[in-house]
């Protein structure tokens, strides 16, 4: 038999698989334009022209070299612009020395862990959660904490994480905007955290990374700005990635970033490097490494998720769903009528709605609404979200 | 502290790291022209002009969808093209599904043995062996055996992989032409190693898949093809990429084609696209998986490497190196002169040539020389070699 555990997580997913299945299956009924499919998280969008544009220029230029390997971090032209990117972005010193390039940031997170811990150390993460953090951690190596947000607000409940921290801790992932509520937390609460590990720190007489999963800072709306991490961390570093910002998910690029004022950065930069090798990531691809180091400042037009946010909020609100307004990325978490996620979402099946749900994001009760679709099905979905909601209120 | 296991292994990685930096203070002392380079297993050649043809025509379309996601396996039409091109290379029936699209080799293999291997079980290797299989082995919780090849052919010994064969292998590595030796395996060897597996398979109740790495099949002289492994093993895998063939190793493209008869299959595929997800790959880079689906017959220039090796392998011979003649790929690995190939490798630097020590590979007493280097450079080189001969011989 192969891997046992491996071909028990086939099973266990095969409840989300036979839903995609179901949807496919809807849609080949009823036609693509009446079955409302919310369960992606996919940029929907193409990448901005800017990024196109530097692509065609690097291709048709016969430059030589393009293609090859590179020292296992990145080339060093791009990390350099990376890091004077991030300095000006934060105001904290940085060089290509703290910059990795990364095959997207799942590489980036595998590659953080695998460079940080020993057998049963644990890493905090923060529910609603991206199940796949606790596979990342548990293939390092690691132990997995779950630490719940204040119900509702889904910020960050720092007495919680203060309880959470033990002799064995070594990390906590924070990502924010988060994915699944679409929440930015405060620097208010991240200070807070911040004087929590200082204290819990010098209690154990241990040092706790801050990794900052930040595929979504780029997106947000009504003016907020994601507080840097940076800024408030010094044992901190920053994994991301350009699928969402530049819509660039299939070309698996981004970067990790080493807060200078780490515990022993040298050291867990040469860990990295080295972990990016071995778990067989190698290097970033070149291509678009090139690419994206002359993109940086460029991001998708984040209007019109925005309009899609308000307008599907909106309705849902009317509609009687309970939901926070997010403030970045491009998901929905509202409260699920009634207790069973999993049972809600094979219901609003009925309805050729296709949702994920909260249980998937260790957060049961809620469900995940990504509004990466076009503005077409998130009018035309909303008499059936209506017809769902008539079920229960 | 960080992973400890790792940060050993960047000490003990520092012997080979020094060399490498002594080699940058040579250059900068002697100048790039005065030192010889022969450490490095990178294509030193463009790609062929195909593929840049080809590139080209996919960026300067406007075709929409690029560099979005697909499945975890890949485009279904790349897919279903590879799988068009195996078939009428083996005559094994393929199609898609029995092809899963990776970041290049190195992510192929890790997929592989994620989704095969349970704790403490064994895969084979076949010393002298590229030294990274033994981490990767680790990694997906198996134990590493090692089993030496035949003294000097460096030919498969059949009866020492048989005896090395326990309740517990779970597969074997196999790798021709091999890095770093250059030696194609002989279809008699490798159809007697099928005989000894079937019979132990049988003895002991247990499948063992024959894993295929396979990133120098393309580079072969003299005439010689490489035995189709899917023709001589119905339970097994071929994992490659297209860095070597097509030089693009900076771009991280490759694929896993899985025999339509190996043991459970369609488990296999399922549990190596998950492990693709899991492990952080999530698929292969998007652009050049359409980009290389297009050239699939295409291959770099071998009669450029094939020139290279005779005219070092002449020299080195003359010079009284005891070395194989590859058939393949762009390694030379003669004996060294003395059994510690680690002091001579360092002898080596004194005339300002930079190599490999077979130990790193599980063959000491040898060295690798990588020819893929600048003709020019090899012809400057040779009175350095005669120099370092004359040391020894």
């Amino acid at each position: 038999m192969f891997n046992k555990k491996l071909v028990e997580g086939l099973g266990k997913s095969s409840m989300i698989r036979a839903m995609f299945e179901e949807g496919a299956r809807l849609k080949k009924i009823y036609g693509d334009d009446k079955v409302y499919d919310f369960s992606l998280g996919n940029p929907e969008v193409e990448p901005p022209a800017e990024v196109i544009d530097t692509l065609k220029k690097y291709v048709n230029s016969g430059e030589q070299g393009l293609h090859k390997y590179m020292n296992n971090a990145g080339f060093p032209d791009v990390r350099q612009k990376v890091a004077a990117y991030l300095q000006e972005k934060s105001g904290v010193s940085l060089d290509e020395n703290n910059i990795i390039m990364v095959c997207g940031a799942a590489a980036g997170l595998n590659v953080t862990l695998k460079a940080l811990l020993n057998p049963g150390e644990e890493v905090m993460v923060l529910a609603p959660f991206f199940v796949e953090y606790g596979t990342y951690i548990g293939q390092a190596g690691g132990e997995t904490v779950i630490v719940n947000t204040i119900k509702d607000s889904f910020q960050i409940d720092v007495d919680a994480v203060e309880k959470a921290i033990t002799d064995k801790t070594k990390a906590i992932i924070i990502n924010s905007p988060n994915n699944p509520t679409g929440v930015v937390y405060s620097e208010k609460t991240l200070r807070e955290v911040a004087e929590v590990i200082h204290r819990k720190e010098k209690e154990y007489n241990i040092n706790i990374l801050v990794i900052s999963d930040e595929p979504y800072t780029q997106l947000v709306y009504d003016g907020v700005t994601v507080p840097s991490v940076f800024n408030t961390f010094k044992n901190s570093v920053i994994v991301t990635s350009f699928s969402k910002s530049l819509a660039l998910p299939g070309e698996r690029i981004g970067y990790i970033a080493i807060h200078p004022d780490a515990e022993d950065s040298d050291l867990l930069v040469d860990g990295m490097i080295l972990s990016n090798r071995i778990l067989g990531f190698v290097n970033a691809p070149s291509l678009f490494q090139k690419v994206i180091a002359e993109c940086l400042e460029e991001k998708i037009n984040t209007e019109l998720y925005r309009e899609r946010r308000d307008f599907l909020y909106n309705h849902l609100i009317d509609l009687g769903f309970p939901c926070i307004k997010p403030k970045g990325a491009f998901y929905l978490f509202p409260k699920a009528p009634i207790e069973d996620d999993i049972k809600f979402v094979n219901r609003a099946l009925k309805y050729n709605i296709l949702l994920v749900p909260g249980t998937g994001f260790g957060c049961p009760g809620h469900i995940r609404i990504s509004y990466s679709v076009d503005m077409s099905v998130i009018r035309r979905s909303i008499p059936a979200f209506r017809a769902l909601a008539k079920e229960f209120y």
